[in-house]
């Protein structure tokens, strides 16, 4: 019995896989890249498990309240309909399941709770990435380091550094700005950029200066591409793919203006932050900012969020900053967490 | 092969089976205990979703954040440890399990990706109902109807009204208080109350009284039992138990406060909010709170919080209101979702 | 936020939805169809859950071990592998992590048991109908009736008769006949059925007769169409698909056939022994040959075999009768269960 | 916030959290210990991955074939009961949902398909070792070696060598005798052997010698401790313990005789084949015969049978030789797999 070893190869299961079905055979060349870029092991001790978080303590919450003006909130999760993405590949949707519900009352198969109660519940597979979700600082890495440089070692058989239950624990509340560069550089009337773009500092900047937004140091940055909304849209669905949306692309500018900003957390409306595939000096690198900005400058990235509506408020009312309070779960050990986040204008 | 029965009784799984252990056989009189009780059925319009969450608006909004002081926060769920509860007889404890991890690497069954990155990432199997969460207003019913008068098939194969969804679209955000009831009447030095104490309307009172702490109209309410800390200190370990902890009780009394005071959310450290088993007039109930506050009221059960570390502080600072901010995830059709809340002071 | 109705419409999950999506309006015609149609109800009393395995009893299992003679054995089940199918529309592959294996000794995460052995260990989440496997009896229907008359409210929340833990108990073993009929009318030199062919009671009776294998009473039949090898060697692999699969047709002829030679169970190497969908009549039905066979005659079906290898076998040597041992794992209340079945020539 | 240490230490779930709280903090002694007893590794070719089943060819199966009188048949399969263990510490028993039943149609939710058809589906999310199952080759062993000499890393995320896929492939069938050491040296009417109880080779051979059956080389050992069926019937069921059971005992003795008997496989009622914790020599070993026989030798286990019809019909007729079937399902890189396997007499 010979089964199709090509089907085979791309379906049996690791985000990794995936991957390397564009692997191209060479040394690692993240080291070199990231030779002169910044680096915040230790910064807030060698035991830190949250890093660039740390620069939110209770000022940076009371920053964040200052801009709240109407009191008028706004949730970032994608909603998880049981079977349905966008997923990175490798990884399946949510897949929700009854355990009980009224149809056993209905069927007679159950009596009611003494005094006349009844009861539904149910269950749900999920990968922990497979919605809106924070990444821990341990999701990702190059070397043989993970961030702080404690060893890769600590993420078999789960995270026991830097698990996403100590952002959990710790929760992020703070000033954020939206940066609508899907507005600002998109080319349809769905303000959406297109596919493969790269999103630069000068990017960012220039949206931020087109929506009169002034980005304050320790500012939490919500970057809105448009990816996500084509999920939903785009037809045919195969369209869609986790590996040409746009996103964030590496630079050292891009990387010393977040360090020099103390930005401490990224969030986006795409699956990585960052375009997956980026060519730089002619290296093929897959989500290299994921090395630069997670594994060694400790700030933290958070994706998949939903971003039409507060978008789409803040074009009528021109107000971008706002308070952002998130918590992922605390997932113990953790790669990264679900999380439905509050905007608060 | 005939195998013990009643073993397969109590382990077969459903919520339901594990309280009809203890039911009693007669007509459900919930419908008579409820007769003459607040009911919020069509008061937001016959197709609401998320019943008194409709008194938080943009004003309770700043109303919460009026509470603010120094900007300390504080997460509220429990941690999500793999195998550990606790949770509801006939649910599990969250599983969890990576899909990849450094093993891969250090096994040399996977290259890095191109430039050199590499990734870990993981799974859970999960009661949604099986940490700190949300219930959605059509978790718990009496008679054939639940929340707003939709029939009990609408839970039949997944929510497709009043789901968790709705709530984690909505979010919660808003002024709460914490009720210490552990601290006020707790028996021990940890501030805990009893196995089986009922907690009545009177006991809130006195707390918030001893506390100095005002409750306004459509303040959020958190009481702390201590109950759910008692699940990690217990020994031996069998001794906590869903079905003793303390908790609300029913009462007329209660309900017409509660919907005097418009209270949109009650939230608690025990696992069913109320005491799960009460007795009333010589007649069992099984938490006939849900039917009384979710089912007739619309108000929103949220359950298993970690509250021991705000209640310390609130007791050092004597600050008991604060700002709460809690999204669930959007389960779409879901009976409840897990939750991280954040309070901020 | 809305999101394109008709992608949640294909993914939300359930078999029904995915047929749904080819749904015509009008009353279900399974009982005219099957008015004059075989019936077994009642046959093997009341309580019955195994229906035509009833046949198969001591004489049976002893006449299938008459055809063994060399002692050569097949295994006739596809492999599981994590994330590949194929599966029915709304369902997915298993899914398989592992829980431990030696990445934790490498990491230095655990010690090896005293005296130093170590372990592996691993879970799956799986459809139990998404590799080869043996329906219960009560795994579809029509009206509102399963086998033997019993409500369909038996099927709510787990089959509480005829689940296909009854099937597991009793086990599979007789006499057994492969009918290679995709050897016999395929079109090319795979020896595979074209799409969307309809198999005959003439077909089957002309490839034994071109095979000369004679067909017993209460013989097994093996049906071969090589749709199954298909998925693993389409390319692309969109052009496979359950919906378009050969498969048995439904008619009279073939009905009384069967109900004659007392067939206790058909096994097939496609998704649905039948083909999906059939016209008869000018009506369009969605297996109509589960109603026929599983709910009014009792007989056993059993779906997704790997049966490449051993009609290879019999082609070369000529023996096409043997015994069949199959038990599926006796999961209480299930619709249907994974089954590893051996062929003993 | 202080979660309780011991109960984490005890629930956080693998297989080896739970042993390691018996651990003894020395050197493993596994290598001295197995140092004189036999090996087998190579004996199939250096990529051999079934080991011991290797013994069993067409005339072993032919062997068995002929230990057949009556056709009676026995499913050796415990029942798979959502929530019913019983399984090893730090695995859960097996979760069953439906997907869809008849409530969605009771509901109004879901119309038939056209034509008339209904269906029911389902889901489990399974320890591939939580019922009755075949090990693979790789599941345990000493060292950083397994089975053939293999590096310990090919179990890193799948077992790449020896997985239990390549048995399910190759299929059991020979004949097989029942050793009723229960039944023989039980103290109890049950027929179960004592808790704690060690059963050593002359324990095997008095057995055997009582119910007058003779071994002969190349014979599938199933010996009957009882120690499954005291899962369903202690009061409370608190009593029975996976650590406590009765099983084999490692001795030198014994490993020559299975070597010289050309053992290919061993199933018993208990979790482990052997007593999990084993005194020689003044030294604790946990499972050392899965480093003797599985890792070394390449017999296969098989554990968690029911065997209790099976020994009652044998202690009437006195015939203890039989035809076994056993298919594991074909997991790919599993460590192990479910089984339902057939005796036939």
């Amino acid at each position: 019995m010979q089964f199709k070893t090509s089907l085979l190869a791309v379906c049996t299961g690791s985000l990794i896989t995936g991957l390397s079905t564009i692997a191209i055979a060479q040394q690692p060349p993240m080291e070199n890249l990231q030779s002169s870029a910044p680096n915040n092991w230790g910064k807030w001790g060698e035991e830190d498990q949250v890093g660039a978080l740390n620069y939110l303590g209770q000022t940076e919450v009371r920053n964040g309240i200052d801009t709240i003006q109407s009191g008028k909130t706004f949730t970032l999760q994608i909603p998880i309909t049981s079977g349905v993405g966008p997923v990175f590949p490798g990884r399946i949707p949510t897949q929700h399941f009854m355990a009980t519900d009224a149809g056993i009352y209905m069927a007679g198969k159950a009596e009611p709770a003494p005094g006349g109660m009844k009861y539904s519940d149910d269950v749900a597979f999920m990968y922990l990435q497979g919605t809106s979700h924070v990444d821990s600082l341990a999701h990702a890495w190059y070397g043989d380091q993970i961030y702080g440089g404690k060893s890769e070692s600590t993420t078999v058989d789960g995270h026991t550094h830097a698990s996403v239950a100590e952002i959990g624990k710790k929760g992020i509340a703070g000033r954020a700005v939206l940066l609508d560069v899907g507005r600002h550089m998109g080319s349809d009337d769905l303000h959406r950029l297109a596919t493969n773009t790269c999103i630069n500092l000068d990017d960012l900047k220039a949206t931020a200066e087109t929506q009169g937004t002034t980005i304050n140091k320790r500012d939490i940055l919500v970057i809105r591409t448009g990816s996500i909304a084509r999920f939903w849209e785009e037809e045919p669905d195969e369209e869609w793919n986790a590996m040409n949306e746009p996103g964030l692309c590496h630079s050292n500018e891009l990387l010393n203006w977040l360090d020099e900003m103390e930005t401490p957390m990224i969030a986006t409306d795409n699956i990585a932050v960052e375009k997956v595939v980026q060519e730089i000096d002619g290296e093929t690198y897959i989500i290299p900012l994921h090395g630069a900005l997670m594994r060694d400058m400790g700030v933290v990235l958070s994706e998949i969020w939903w971003l039409d509506d507060l978008a789409a408020d803040s074009a009528e009312d021109g107000q971008y900053s706002f308070m952002l309070v998130a918590a992922p779960l605390k997932m113990e050990q953790g790669t990264g967490a679900p999380v439905n986040p509050m905007a608060i204008k």
